[in-house]
């Protein structure tokens, strides 16, 4: 395929040592051309791929120096777009990078979209649209976990297994057309329905097995959105700062909006916690307090997952059993927490609140527990089956929905053929799962789909 | 010189399409080659210097996939920092960066502390000082303009305006030397005197000049402090939004610091305002009301301008004629805004308050007079003197406090010379000036001033 030459700033903005400017298309190479320096008058043109070039960028207008850089040359096709691709590496810093780019830009290349530079890869065949998702999916990774599931999604692993039920149907769907059409022997219509059950039934468990893994991975791609609730002057703040502390917080800006919108992740042994509303925490202690029963509850209710803080040196109060109550079914710790201090709580009282969650007693004032905690937290939602390495998780909303469908209308077949469903009936419902698993690799789905998805990305990407 | 191997990320933290790590030293390609899986094989230790490779990053210890890299392989002496330099991009993103320098620190390399890569190419004589201060100057510029001073300075031109005033000094020490070993004229020591004068009065003399930059490249690089006060209603928070809207605004975080604390600048012409306590005047609309007149009057000080704003349909009153006096022999440019409504201002009282200010009318409502207001305040401190391109601007602080303790010292050995002062005391002087002005450029500096020096660069420059 043919595209005009796009660019953008690669690296994140802010001050940093080095920032990228990169440009892809047929052009790519000229345009970097016309305002490169090097030394000794050496030309971008005539030079080997995957090389790279020190000089000065200058404006071809006046002839003066915009910045000191170092140009990447690749050439098509072995490029992340399987285009020509330069890469200029300039001083990071607002002003240096931004310079470089409008030059670019007034030189013949046009600011690339959101995405634009991945999206061109799946346009070009070089990758999948899982694959394609993959890579935003890895740019946004909280915690090493997640990055792995990414990593293998990146690399196919989803794809490769989408590609095999595929194949299975398409072969099933082939073997009954040839049944079909040279019906050698009297029990065609058994042997028929008997493959089809057979083939329809592992391809149902597949995708059962495969949707089995979304729950985490979901939580490992999103986070898991946590809430810390309790009395005021239990620990709430305690509690979060000991996780912040014991663990790296990753601090992210949400892309594309203003710097108001601040989200916090705590990385607890690879799962990464989306503390909700932690600086209301800080400022004032009180989560429930601040923002009323009402409003609350409906925070509550957004999240994956409750932390429940207790006073171990206070008895239990009317509050405390109103928090039981307003968590009730949803996965929640109990934290009692001061066991530093003399027991006045009734720790059966607790028990008894408590049901089946989990129930850990920390002292966050002498450290103790945390590591307890932790372990609840990773346990809670990966009981011993973290096994990120070799396993395909299923983390993406768009891909969970196609596996259910796909589940769903390979049910609906397989239901059809035990009750002897004509074959040409039952085929449809074998074409539609099969469709479905396409549109997950980026086979037969809508431009505007694709629009969509790449829009999503980060600039540059 | 030998030093070790270090690593650092040389992109800003956050989420973009490409992040780099960046290696230098001896075991740079070794380090990074334990870790690299490229296509076919290849091996970083045999390829050419200046290539580009991609492949897969693992872990050695567990043949595991980290990251899919692409890795540029640099070896001395021609790189940044006359070492072996070896820049692995992987995907942005704050786990999948991190990842990567782990591996690297757990395989051999150091972490390197802020600066420490340019700091390298001052200490290995790729750049002098004056040139590696340039660097960090670079990636802060906040407009063009503070971008070409840093690039000119990192370029050498100040170093080379240094250098020659250097070497006059030498010369003409060397020239009296001479004079003094062999009188062959009766009237040596007025020869002596006379070229210590010539000589010494062009030193002076350009010194001067360096100095005379100073204010305006310290604008340039710093920013100019700007603070808008005015009554309540008067339209200082439509000033502030003009002002951001019109022209860039540029938000930095402070490095090193969290993330409340934050900067904005505005971009008028080219001259950075740095707009001191802007979220006040969002937040309340007015900061002389919110802050108190004690720390209103604190505030005032540490500005470098003040846009004083009244109303042109609303008389004067007690409180306009007190902001007149708290910003007395500052840099002022008064704003009659409102001018869409009918006058009520008496504006020859205005024009007698203003003094020598500067008085613009504006209709902030309907976007009048915005032009006049920012050629006002560009042409304020850079009146028709902005040569930015051409000229070399003095902007660091270190720098101006150099060439000032320079200056008095060959001021002192000029009035010696006038004075008759003998010729061995006057040398000493003239020999004080040269260690000055070699300070700039990192001649005989102590290792305790490099040290501090880079400290203020950001990691992995």
């Amino acid at each position: 395929m043919e595209f005009d030459t796009i660019a953008a700033i690669s690296t994140p903005m802010g001050e940093g040592a080095i920032a990228i400017v990169r440009l892809s298309g047929d052009d790519a190479i000229a345009i970097a051309d016309k305002m490169f320096r090097g030394v000794g008058g050496k030309r971008l043109k005539v030079v080997a791929s995957h090389t790279i070039h020190y000089g000065q960028m200058i404006d071809p207008k006046t002839n003066e120096i915009a910045e000191e850089v170092m140009v990447s040359v690749m050439k098509a096709p072995k490029t992340f777009t399987k285009e020509d691709v330069v890469e200029i590496n300039c001083h990071g810093g607002i002003a240096s990078v931004n310079r470089v780019l409008q030059l670019l830009l007034s030189n013949g290349a046009r600011l690339a979209e959101p995405g634009e530079f991945t999206k061109r890869a799946f346009l070009n065949g070089r990758i999948d649209l899982s694959q394609a998702e993959a890579v935003m999916d890895l740019i946004r990774a909280k915690t090493d976990r997640a990055m792995n599931v990414a990593l293998g999604q990146m690399e196919g692993r989803l794809s490769k297994l989408i590609n095999k039920l595929r194949q299975e149907i398409l072969g099933t769907l082939a073997h009954v057309e040839v049944n079909i059409d040279y019906p050698e022997y009297d029990d065609v219509e058994e042997m028929t329905h008997q493959l089809l059950l057979e083939k329809g039934t592992y391809v149902k468990e597949e995708i059962e097995k495969l949707l089995r893994t979304s729950h985490q991975g979901k939580i490992l791609r999103e986070g898991l959105s946590t809430v810390i609730v309790g009395r005021p002057n239990v620990g709430k703040s305690s509690l979060l700062n000991s996780l912040v502390q014991e663990n790296k917080a990753i601090v992210t800006d949400i892309p594309g909006t203003t710097r108001d919108v601040i989200e916090e992740y705590v990385n607890v042994r690879g799962v990464p916690l989306r503390l909700l509303d932690t600086a209301g925490i800080r400022e004032t202690e009180d989560i429930v307090e601040r923002i009323g029963v009402e409003r609350s509850r409906q925070v509550l209710k957004e999240a994956d997952l409750i932390l429940l803080v207790l006073n171990y040196s206070d008895a239990l109060t009317e509050e405390d059993v109103n928090l039981f109550k307003a968590v009730e079914g949803m996965d929640v710790i109990v934290i009692v927490n001061k066991t530093d201090l003399p027991q006045q709580i009734d720790m059966d009282r607790v028990q008894e609140l408590s049901q089946k969650h989990k129930l850990v007693s920390t002292s966050l004032l002498e450290d103790k527990g945390v590591d307890e905690l932790e372990e609840a937290i990773a346990s809670l939602f990966f009981e011993g089956s973290i096994e990120a390495r070799d396993m395909t998780y299923v983390s993406n909303s768009r891909h969970i929905a196609l596996l259910n469908q796909a589940f769903n209308a390979m049910e609906d077949a397989l239901m059809a053929v035990e009750m002897g469903t004509p074959i040409d009936i039952v085929q449809i419902d074998y074409t539609r799962t099969w469709e479905l698993l396409g549109e997950i690799i980026g086979d037969s789905v809508h431009e505007s789909l694709i629009d969509q998805l790449f829009s999503q990305f980060c600039l540059g990407k």
